[in-house]
């Protein structure tokens, strides 16, 4: 296991591959140099692919349109799979009408809003609407007043017995070299504590980010769970749950797994990659 | 939400019915009485059915062949789907080769047994053995000496970096009508708590249960989620998992959660059902 | 444990009363009416009576005034035992010199401040202060612009190994009959989820609260742990911390714990007072 | 905090001195070697010294004669604070009549019984004595068959609402160089998971053993906490207990923190010795 393995030789082996974005593709600088070839050898050699993402503050083409301007036009938004997809299609499923209460901004909330179910910010609830609040959703962790709309979101959960998303379940993402800041998954932990209650929480680990991805390569090809593998940075999120959704698994090093902790870290969770590789870049 | 609503006329509304096993079907004393016209109707009326369960204790056909014992010759070992199968799968897929150290009986681990991998109780394990164990299993908290066995787990995960896996994630489960035994989810949740690791849970509220059943309903239907109830007993589990999942709900009032209850715990932890009806059982 | 006893004859029983504060003296409206023939009885008979707080926001010199505006001008502040004290007493015997960042108003932090010890706000840690920063402090939940400073004690801590210490470890507290506001034990708890650590926390249930107030009593009298009776209304808190520190206790019905509900909630938590009353407030 | 520091010379700098046992003193093989020239130090300084261990499966005297067998001599049993005493005191003070229902050896039962408690082991909890159990005490990991007393722990405390003692909160504890035993505080935390309860814990880093030991200090000195220095091997119990009561903190390397770990586990716990030394070994 502390050997490191030639990316491009793991590929070879699948049909389809998962990316995980952040510390894989890119950081908050962008894109890491030399990602483009891999985009370019997947493509040379027909292989699949998708990018699953704990990010439900933007669209998939939203996203997708970021990747564009960073220079990796060939990232199509049907190739992104989003917690934010998780918490759009469990409204379509189980909310039927009425008000969708969110925390994030007005854009995160624009890509949930349907003919049915209108979006209101927690700081719009008052008297005159909150009977009509049907759900509350935890989108981004801006676009609001943390100590005002935090504190109306308990007392909104205290009187109106209502499901509630957290369509990111992160608690922290990296800023710069040297700083973090709070994810709205954070956030959202904080009040299921105060109230003694779980939120419904979309995103890896949990399985049905895997599995909605799965239902998309399946429409098109006949790969099993054997032909696919999953690439991450992070060992709770992308490897537990590829582990667990039975795929193949590499940790690369590029991201928030440092390569003088990744054996102390392994051991300690027991959350163990199939590979290790420095990074997502090619040759 | 307080109000009861008519079990035979809410499945009329939807094509395929998930049915818990424990508290909705049966109970210690056995089936419960009328069940049998439940599934009566379900046959005459062309309903598709499953019966979802936390139970890695026997294999589907035993389960199976337990209702037909108890008077329900129709339930095939198709139809039911146990968080067993899903550590069965997740061997197939993860684990190449070597031993599969379990805790249980000898029978739950025939069930996981195949032609790659040989499996052996913990207490089996020695030192001419431990190098080849590459996963273990929590499948039963029956056939196996607790104070020796689980001390010999705790030691063995000390020195082995491998995947563990708990096949039934329940505390406890109810004995008599005054009494509960200590489930191996229980047992496996102290031993996770002694090591700071979190091992690889199945069974409900966990989405794979569900999205196993959905992957047969949709072998031989074009069935979607909205044409799916799950039927539970379990607020934590069944509606939990069938909520999240995107399924509608029913909670029967006939095992874990009583009557007197049912309205303060659903309030206290936002974990709402479609319906609320009495029991499954039909007219 | 069902049944109601009447106050006035217990205390009679004890030569030393501990009150909560909050539930069990006043509420938002202010004092409950009567309470001051609770103090009349307590100077008449001669017990001794302290107020034990999980309050931080305020010196004991402050919250007295309080008392005596709002109409009990006898309570002395030396008869007020505050979690804010035992923060003082912390940095006092542990912190010798450096910066005390704080999050919570200016008047919070003026308490906890001494010729040895400066303490700055979050909001004005910077490059040039950062590395005199010997302790950090959550003291209120007001006083600071939660987005900015909360991200900002993430990564102070991320950056500098230093005790943390939260003086108030409740999560929410009453505003209004039917609001709640964040505590700053709230607050504090999702930052130490987010780092993965453990805060020190002081407070009830904790019993350096309640051993700082029992070496108050030594100091002037013979009683013993037998002698002294704790009153609060909330069983986490100061049922269970009286409990365990060898108290005898009264949980009354005029705050946190509802009289439908205590019968359950005691059965659940097994957290069990020695009498249960109405209210503290006397014939 | 990287550097280690010379144990003689810190002792010289306080007049009483309390030791963790194991790890600190002593391990599965015995007395560390020289540990008794660190005594026969602290007679000639005419040091205080007290012995703070979370041990509850013997009296403080028979931990004293195991002391004086291997070679210890000096060591009175009055210097020996265990959580058993904690135990004991709340029996005392709390519990007034009925039966003590424990797990674990009738030798560590013995200690905790009186004239007015009668112990019984739950193996001997029958209909005929269930209604007299008034309390029930975690006592030794041994002495009692684990499944069947365990499932009958769970139901005991399902029928009857009564208090709960850890008297020992370790989760784990060596038996030799590389393998540990389940403590009876991991086994207590199961059974606080299965039921939804929270039990009371005594033993480090809880404060009231520090509390014990600090009562006794006083009554024969007038040493305040400034003069008190806390040695132990374990963060998460010796140096959180000893910081959060006020005292300055050794951690030696002899026992549980490898030397390797420290400044990496120091860093993310936020847990900091005033003091780092390689062992409590003089000269």
């Amino acid at each position: 296991m502390t050997y490191l393995s030639n990316f491009e030789s793991i590929i070879e082996k699948y049909k389809v591959i998962f990316f995980d974005a952040y510390g894989v593709l890119r950081n908050y600088n962008g894109l890491f140099p030399g990602i483009e070839k891999t985009f370019a050898l997947l493509e040379a050699k027909q292989k699949e692919y998708y990018i699953l993402t704990n990010d439900a503050s933007r669209s998939p083409r939203q996203l997708a349109s970021i990747y564009h301007q960073m220079g990796l036009p060939s990232i199509s938004h049907h190739r992104i799979i989003s917690s934010g997809m998780l918490a759009r299609e469990y409204l379509d499923l189980k909310v039927h009408d009425g008000i969708v209460a969110y925390l994030g901004t007005s854009n995160s909330a624009h890509y949930i809003e349907s003919s049915r179910l209108k979006t209101l910010p927690v700081s719009l609830i008052d008297e005159s609407n909150i009977d009509l609040v049907n759900v509350l959703v935890f989108l981004d962790d801006e676009g609001f007043d943390w100590c005002r709309d935090l504190n109306k979101t308990v007392n909104l959960l205290r009187n109106r017995t209502i499901p509630v998303i957290v369509a990111n379940a992160d608690y922290a993402y990296p800023v710069n070299k040297n700083e973090v800041s709070i994810a709205i998954g954070g956030v959202a932990s904080m009040i299921e504590n105060i109230l003694g209650r779980e939120f419904i929480n979309f995103g890896k680990p949990d399985s049905q980010l895997f599995m909605f991805a799965y239902d998309l390569v399946r429409k098109t090809s006949m790969a099993t769970k054997n032909d696919i593998l999953m690439v991450g940075d992070t060992l709770f999120t992308d490897i537990l749950g590829g582990n667990k959704f039975g795929l193949d698994t590499v940790l690369v090093l590029s991201g928030n797994t440092l390569s003088a902790d990744r054996d102390a870290l392994i051991a300690s969770t027991g959350i163990i990659p199939t590979y290790i590789c420095e990074s997502a870049v090619v040759g």
